[in-house]
């Protein structure tokens, strides 16, 4: 045994995957070591897909191209978006885990202000692991961690929470700012590490980030969807945005808990404010379109399950913001696609299909 | 000049009362004095009228007690409780200033994780003259803090922002939890300092606390009925938690922002427990049809004063809540009561009825 050191499981070892979309070499998966080594990671690679990704040794993962996304899903390929990281959500399709933890390359891990290195995975775990508190806010924050409990006035029939689907962490360094802030504001650096994990509210949208990202596939993944998006799109970044809206409409109308704060990352380098300018141009016009259509959507009690509630959410999308631009309508015909792939292959005779790249420990 | 230091004015002066409900000598103002002693106090006294409270040297105050109030409100007294800190929001209406904070008198000054004393009336009246975010939620709190902003997806249009009306602030060391709760974890301590201060969203209600606790009283001053509890009612601990309750409906109608977060004080000892349950059993009970009939409360768009949704407001309560208890039926004509109170004291001609016992600088 000399030499050998026994290294502990870690929580969901065998129910969770790591999502990464990427162009590079996975370099930054050095630092994160301790904390994935253990898991499976998924890499989707969103560029050219004759570059070779590499990956450091002793990782478990499978890698998918845009080669293998044609090859997987058809004609649906059309669905998931190419060279733009928006192509992570067909990582979340291909997952046969019951939990998803997605991250960026360019996130590091941060320290906590002790200095200790952030397990930034075990705090989403923990996040989606322990209730949610929708329907009444507490103002001593999550209510279910160790030192914390509901505040007087909070209703006892409320106390046992919602089921968590979602867990959105935080970034230190670079904040997630849009082109036009980072043009004001380019030395701004988040140093506030704010100690706090909390349900957004019934009813509220927030912005969702994908860079540091966990959720519950099980019950949110067909909400998934991030968007037609990148190369021929009139669009980006607001892939992560749109996911976002949508899987919090859907929890709110299932009754499912979106928790947002800890964990942080450490977000390594700002994007290039000229180039997401570009991107972002039309999502910054449309967004004013947008956020009242999501504020307003209802869904009928008659959806029932997730993927019932998106094809309504497309039927919508196509009705009411069709008008905006006929970009939604191509949208809301790839949210449908989106759907029906995702049926195809998180079927029981689905599994034959996949062949990926990858390595297996 | 020798010998006499020339303080800084702090903040708001001569626009911000200092609202303290007391049945004891305010000694705990000595610790507080580099950050009240510039502003004026309004003493609320809760019990025996003929006990004298000593208040420390150099303070500014007016005190009123039983009598006081009697003399001054007449038939009208009735709305005000007696032996209960729910008295306190006779002090909001005797004031004649645009800002109230209202403190307990078992409440310290909190130190930040620095060790640095925490200026809590500073904090509260930076979070009063900044706006809140009540439609959207900003995941990096608030974006009006040096160093925050709004993140990428928070659309342009809202950034503006609406008034603050309330700043809620937090407790270190004795969290304010209810009488089951204190009995099951006797030796919880808060310890944990949350940097942040946050919108809480536009339809959700939120226990507010009245232990450190500022708000626009020009805005919504008229709505801060602190109802009716202790000697003679059925309910106690409840008073700052109805008058949040109302208040955020009328905010969310009214289109102003409540925060919550920062600041702490130091919350010095516990109440007891057993006398707690005693006074919140009601409370407990009625609260489960409570919280339902608030979120439920739509106010017509015909009421664009705080005292017309107020007045509204009572009239919901009698007809819906008035089935739950008596008591609703009660209260909400002392609703009333309260506003025909708060329109006479406030109108042009009602100062000369003031005659507070206390001093003048």
């Amino acid at each position: 045994m000399a030499g050998s050191a026994i290294k502990p499981t870690p929580l969901l070892k065998d129910e969770l995957d790591i999502v990464i979309p990427t162009i590079r070499n996975l370099d930054f998966l050095e630092m994160w070591r301790p904390f994935f080594e253990q898991y499976h990671l998924i890499i989707v690679q969103d560029g050219d897909p004759s570059k070779t990704i590499k990956v450091p040794d002793g990782f478990d993962y499978e890698l998918y191209n845009r080669n293998d996304i044609n090859r997987i899903l058809g004609p649906k390929a059309s669905c998931i978006s190419f060279k733009d990281s928006a192509c992570r959500c067909f990582g979340y399709m291909v997952s046969k885990k019951k939990y998803i933890y997605t991250i960026d390359d360019d996130c590091f891990v941060a320290k906590n202000p002790s200095g200790e290195q952030i397990n930034a995975l075990e705090q989403h775990i923990k996040n989606l692991l322990s209730p949610s508190t929708p329907y009444f806010f507490n103002t001593l924050y999550d209510p279910y961690r160790e030192g914390a409990d509901f505040v007087r006035g909070y209703p006892f029939s409320l106390r046992e929470g919602a089921t968590t689907a979602v867990s959105h962490g935080l970034w230190l360094n670079i904040p997630d700012y849009d082109a036009p802030t980072q043009l004001v504001k380019p030395l701004e650096r988040n140093k506030r590490y704010v100690d706090a994990v909390l349900t957004v509210p019934k009813g509220t949208l927030f912005p969702m980030c994908g860079m540091n990202l966990a959720f519950n596939r099980e019950l949110i993944g067909p909400a998934m969807y991030f968007g037609l998006m990148g190369d021929g799109q009139p669009i980006g970044r607001y892939d992560d945005m749109w996911a976002g809206w949508c899987m919090k409409v859907i929890c709110d109308h299932m009754g499912w808990g979106v928790k947002t704060g800890l964990p942080y990352i450490w977000h390594s380098k700002a994007s290039n404010p000229f180039v997401n300018l570009k991107k972002e141009y039309s999502g910054i016009y449309w967004q004013e379109d947008l956020i009242p259509f999501f504020q307003a959507a209802v869904l009928p009690k008659e959806c029932v399950t997730v993927q019932q509630c998106y094809i309504e959410l497309a039927k919508q999308v196509k009705e009411k913001l069709g008008k905006v631009d006929p970009y939604f309508i191509k949208l809301a015909d790839a949210m449908v696609t989106w759907i029906e792939a995702w049926d195809e292959l998180n079927s029981s005779e689905e599994k034959s299909l996949k062949q990926p790249n990858g390595t297996a420990k």
